[in-house]
Parts: structure tokens; sequence; C-alpha cells
């Protein structure tokens, strides 16, 4: 089980959100890395007003931190890469394939997923702003646009360089999820498709499943419940 | 001199752009990593409008694509950090530095590109757009908020590590440069700082200029001109 309060490598991660990000949390990246690897890890929570002092951890503020002795990193996209150097199965070792998995992890949080979270936060944050209800026809079809040129990469290959699943495959799964609010990816089937299977994997399910039950421990009590 | 039209490193390069991009299209990343390291390059000019099969390459339509022998890839995050493999000046070969760089080219990328870049798009694409009149505001405190960040993580360092300039600086110097028609990086004096220093590289200004030079060469005649 990699949870594990002994572990040399750590992680940071909330101790609560709202049941919007629940599952979304990008700490599910380096935990599902991390499960797929076979490496313990511990966690350390934070309140979701982080003390000052956090942004020399992490200057912009998020989680997760990453911490394996001497290496100390943020972005999960770097924590991510960094896990898969220490398992060939989700990092090849001959250099096209390491490339092209290192580009895929790169195209899932430049190329897919800006596009993909400007339409969450519309949904979520901006739903009530004028600028955001003249603007979601526009974000959609943005988002549509980048999972059509996808989709059409992806044609009917199981992963998206083939036979193997990869760091890149990872991010862009939990890129992808962005969007379960919504049935975008359903109408791109083959895109539907590689998400199930990768959130079948078991890594993947033992990484939500740990990171869910860090919120449910944490629920905050209704108002006068103490009382 | 490293471009070289015998060089084995080959990029795609657009033919020319309109004048807003000139300077600021991502080959300029390529082009200035493989200043940094020596290494030669080819180049390989694309119209505007992309043949389709530019998308087996390249499956979002982008420039640029990189290829090195077997090793064939796109982002220009995966193509400065391949480079920085073959130059340990830019990519530090111990571990944390290593993957100090590598976070910082991620953090560029995801953490602070995508607020500026929204920027840049509602003040080129948008801008007769109610939405985006609406928005820009908020899209412009959005991105002062990451600078601020950044700045504040930069402090009186002289790049974001400390002494080396690495891929990391690399790839910030040019997601800043997105903002280049605006004063907001000016308002954070070390940022723009940090930007000065980094623009006045040699290997940028060659990189800079060999850009340039292909839109200058390929510069549309006027309508009628050829009549």
């Amino acid at each position: 089980m990699p949870v594990n309060p002994n572990a040399s490598i750590e992680i940071t991660a909330f101790r609560w959100v709202p049941e919007f990000a629940q599952g979304l949390v990008r700490d599910l990246r380096a935990r599902w890395a991390l499960e797929e690897a076979g490496l313990d890890y511990r966690v350390r929570l934070l309140d979701q007003q982080r003390p000052p002092e956090y942004l020399l951890e992490q200057p912009f503020d998020q989680v997760p931190c990453f911490s394996d002795g001497q290496v100390k990193i943020f972005e999960t996209g770097a924590i991510v890469q960094y896990i898969g150097e220490k398992c060939a199965a989700l990092l090849p070792r001959d250099p096209q394939g390491r490339y092209r998995a290192i580009q895929w992890t790169y195209a899932a949080l430049n190329s897919v997923e800006p596009a993909i979270l400007n339409l969450l936060l519309i949904d979520v944050f901006f739903t009530d702003q004028e600028w955001a209800k003249l603007r979601r026809p526009g974000a959609a079809d943005f988002a549509k646009l980048k999972l059509g040129r996808l989709s059409e990469w992806l044609d009917d290959k199981t992963w998206l360089e083939g036979d193997r699943f990869t760091i890149g495959d990872l991010v862009m799964t939990t890129t992808l999820r962005f969007l379960r609010h919504t049935n975008l990816v359903d109408e791109f089937p083959n895109l539907a498709g590689f998400l199930k299977r990768a959130e079948a994997r078991p890594a993947f399910q033992r990484a939500l499943s740990d990171q869910l039950a860090v919120f449910a421990a944490n629920q905050p009590q209704p108002e006068g419940a103490a009382a």
C-alpha cells in the first residue's frame, strides 16, 4: 500500500476541498504515478488557507509539492516525470520512447489543459458573470477543437503512442477529467474509451480512493453540529 | 552559425506571420536553446496554411516540430528539455538542479503561460467582442497575480534558481514576452530586470534575429504590387 507515514517520499495535498474539486486536485497525478511505480509515499495535509511560508515551497500556492530526500520540486509535470525516471514502464528508456512520453506530458499541460480548464472555470467559478455567459459557446468550441485534434491523433491506438501506457497518458487522463461535468469527451468515442481504460487501471483506482478518503475523513461539520 | 542547411537537427517554423506574432512564435524557444547549446540546426519552413499531413507530425497543428535522427518530437517544453540533455549548462546534471530546471519549464508553460496568453488573445484576437471587454480587467488581474507570485519567488536572484541560467529561465522568458504589448511586467522591477538580462544573452539575440530574418525575407507583397 503506497501511502505509508514512514515513506521517504512526501507529497502535499489538501485536507478537504469542495465536492466539485474532489477527484480532480492535482496531487492525484502524483499519487497515481507513485502507485504505478510501486513507490511508497507519505502525505502532508494542508488547509485550504495555506501558511504564507508555503510560498517558499510552491510559489503559486498550489498542491502538490514533492520531496524525495534532497530533491524538492513542484509542478505535477515535473513530479510525474521524476517518478517516471524510477519506473521504465512509465517512462521508456529509449530516446524516442522517452521523449514521446515527455512530449505528451507537456502537450497535456500546455496544448490541452488551458482550453479545458478555462471551460471548467467558466462553469464553476464564473457561471453568473455576463462575460462567462457570452464566452461559454466559444470556449466550448475551443475545447472541442483540442479534443478533436487529440481524437484524430489517438485514432484506434490504445494509448497515445501505441501499446505502452506512459506518463503522457497519465497526465492526459487527469487533464481530460477536468471535463467530467460535461459530455464533451463522450462526443469522441475513442477518447471516451481512452479515459475509461486509464481510469480502470488499479493504480488509478487506489490513487483516487486515497485522495477521496482524506476528504471524507475531514468533511467540515455542518454549522451548529458541534453545539 | 547554428542555422545550417546541412545540420542533422531540424525544426519547423513559419515562413511568415503577422507582425504581432513576429518574435513570439514558439520556434524561438527551440532556436534559442540550440544557440545556447551551440548545436547546428536546419529550418523547414511552412506556410500558415499547413498541409493536412502535418497533423501526423504535430497533432495540434503548431510549430515547431523537432527531429534529431530517430527522435521526432513536438511541444517546445519537451524540445527544449531534449536540447538541455545535450548541454549541462542549460540542464544541470545533479538530480535537484536538474529537476528544479525541469520544474520551472513546466511552471512557465502550465502555471504562468495560460494566464498570460489569455490576455494576449483577448487583446489581439477578441478585442472587439463584448465578453472580452467585460473580461479584460479580471484577466489582467489574474495575469498580475501570477507575475506577482513569480516576482516574489525571484526576489533578488539573477535567475529562477540562483546564479545558473537553465531551460526553466529560457522558457519563462519567452512566456513573459507574450505580454510585450502591455506594461505589466514593468510593474515588477525584478521581473523586468530578469527579462532584460535574458533577452540580452547573445544566444537569444541570434535566435530572435534568425526568426525575424525569415519573416522579412518572406514579407507578402502588397496587393497589386505584382501587377
